[in-house]
């Protein structure tokens, strides 16, 4: 009977690694600074007392590798199995996002490892570099240099410091060009198991522990400008007014209640600009922004579609000139049938009921998914906050999805 | 029989006045200035060309003064009628703003001398200073300063570049300290007309050339501010959120029904600020202004709570925090009775009909209110601009504005 508390044990392992932050409140570890560093000194030891071998590759992803049997390791076609997540945080971020999605399989290889577990198939446990797009202009470069997606004019991309990509990887020590050597060959890889806290407060709210993601949900985003006619607010009788802001008002209310009424789809209006902007005139130009998503694409698609509408009809009923423009689109990531299902059956086994739920932000799987069949744990946050120093998942959440992934690594059929 | 065209010579005037401008696009002309230095050159010799005596007060005010019957000049009690506007452009302003306001008395009285009329008071016409409030964070000091209403702490406030108003007054030739000796004695005047465009649409609109003023309208500002929850917009789903900008999206559409469901107000939401104001972020916090316009004080308290009671409201519903404090309030200035009654007489005899109207926007007449009766006669203006080079007004209204105040001038009963 194993005694280790595996959820105190990832605790300690994730204070360890929060320690590798640059000064201030909350996480601050960027890719490619001392912190990143730091971190990979920590991951390393961990993932060699897994019993891991260790390497880092070219776009600065830590890998800890588990063979499969004896005679397939250095075998060309050798499946293998990819977990992990990312090692990077916002500035002033908390301890759990991405790194706990590193922390986790660790102990999970580890648990197979001290109960004799023996695997078909070669197993990874990988640590991105970037994934929160903070540091340069651009993320995701290691899942999409293994999914061979990858960009190399991004290397060009320069921080706030004017440090390019490029010159940044090669101070850590790490060799760009030799990123479109990372690319695997899909029909050597199992799939890609991500965990991840949910960033919202779902599971927390339904009581569950944990959840299992069917999609990574579509985003579209849109820029909206209603054209009036500013006016003196004292002179301009409320019947002659082609108030901008006012049609401006009622697209706001349209784009909530569009969402109300579609289940998974979500619709906000996150910035608006008035112009002139001052107490006393009535506005005569108002910008804002829309930002849809949606698990499913035809859902995001035909949600944009009644957005124009009614934005025309506003437009046309208050006789206000109407710009609309789509100045982003990511399409929905779907989560693979046998890996949720696999995930499903883990959880059972643990002893759980874990809900099927959509993932609303973008997360390394999102690339993965050009490279294998993804799926996805979240695991419950506390009062759903993340990106702050005070994100916290527990130990008991922890535990479980510990017990999940290995059983789920268990269930995985490399046939 | 008279052949000259008022309304023309008036057109002259008005451009040569224009034309005492600093450089750029219309007309500035700000208080204390050489500008306004070469337009009471222009005034003094024009208010000389109607017969008038003409001095410059402690205010900066210019009064051309045509005395009353003989015997009555020097009494300290000699009844007195004024008239004017004031003298000042905003930056970039028209060439009509308060400054027609001065010609168009001038004229009225050439015209009764020319016809050999014999007024039983004195008239004044007087340029005010300053009333736009462009230069300095204060305004219409020459009407309080007649009214007893001036206070001398605003001697104090200082323009951009650091010139206090003293300063700038004694360096045109003032003296500030005998501003106090300028109050007039209530029981002497009988009245104030004051002569404007209207700086909006509606006798354009309603095809008149002229409109007798019923009141300067009241004005109350209001900042309110919603807190809700800022969170990603990704990951918290709709029923969970608070979102701030929906709720001040509500009560922008509610003070837009507030007011077209009552006559007279105006109810303008004129600034908006959202917090964060990013496009991936559920708004946490809406800040917005919120200005009530009506002549009658008791509607503007009345809407004012009315929309107090619609915050309370949307808050409560969405569950957002509420802060709601007045920031402004001018209580609104009623027209006198036997003004309109006299300027609408006169409009008859001149063969118009003049339809009454507030007036959204503060006058002069607002501060010499303090001192005596007043009344205002409004012209038509092309398309309803003003404050911008673009402002006109016609020369048939200029012409019916002349006759208006020549019949009305003739209409005071100074009993």
């Amino acid at each position: 009977m194993d005694s280790t508390d595996w959820g105190a044990l990832a605790q300690d392992w994730l204070a360890r690694l929060a320690a590798c932050s640059a000064p201030g409140p909350g996480v601050t570890r960027l890719p490619f600074t001392p912190e990143h560093r730091a971190a990979l000194k920590v991951l390393r030891a961990l993932m060699r007392q897994a019993g891991l071998s260790v390497h880092l590759d070219a776009a600065g992803t830590l890998i800890g590798r588990q063979e499969g049997p004896e005679g397939q390791s250095q075998a060309a076609g050798a499946p293998v199995l990819l977990l992990g997540s990312h090692q990077d945080s916002v500035r002033e971020g908390g301890a759990y996002d991405g790194i706990m999605g590193v922390v986790l399989p660790i102990l999970a290889l580890m648990k197979l490892r001290r109960a004799g577990a023996r695997l078909p198939f070669a197993v990874e446990v990988l640590a991105f570099a970037d994934e929160e797009g903070v540091r340069f202009p651009t993320a995701l470069m290691g899942p999409r240099a293994l999914a061979g997606t990858f960009d190399m004019a991004a290397l060009e991309m320069q921080d706030r410091d004017g440090i390019s990509l490029r010159r940044a990887m090669e101070d850590f020590g790490l060799v760009p060009d030799a990123l479109p050597q990372l690319r695997r060959d899909p029909a050597q890889v199992l799939g890609w198991i991500e965990t991840h806290l949910e960033q919202g407060p779902v599971l927390e709210r339904s009581g569950h522990s944990l959840g299992i993601v069917t999609a990574i949900c579509g985003i579209e985003r849109h820029m909206v400008t209603l054209h009036g006619a500013a006016a003196h607010a004292g002179t301009l009788p409320m019947a002659l007014r082609r108030d901008a802001l006012a049609g401006a008002s009622e697209l706001v209310l349209e784009v909530e209640r569009l969402a109300q009424g579609r289940a998974g789809l979500l619709a906000t209006v996150g910035a608006v600009t008035v112009r002139p902007g001052v107490v006393n005139a009535v506005p005569g130009e108002v910008a804002l922004t829309v930002e849809l998503r949606a698990p499913d694409d035809a859902d995001r698609t035909a949600a944009a579609a009644a957005l124009a509408l009614s934005a025309q009809a506003i437009a046309a009923r208050r006789k206000l000139g109407l710009e609309m423009s789509r100045s982003y689109a990511q399409p929905a990531t779907l989560c693979a049938e046998q890996i949720i299902s696999a995930l499903s059956e883990a959880a059972m086994a643990c002893g759980h009921a874990a809900p099927l739920l959509p993932s609303g932000a973008t997360h390394d799987a999102s690339a993965m998914a050009d490279l294998c069949p993804v799926g996805m744990i979240f695991t419950r946050c506390r009062d759903g906050i993340s990106h702050h120093p005070d994100e916290y998942v527990d130990s008991a959440a922890i535990s479980e999805a510990i017990c999940v992934l290995e059983q789920a690594i268990s269930r995985v059929n490399p046939a």
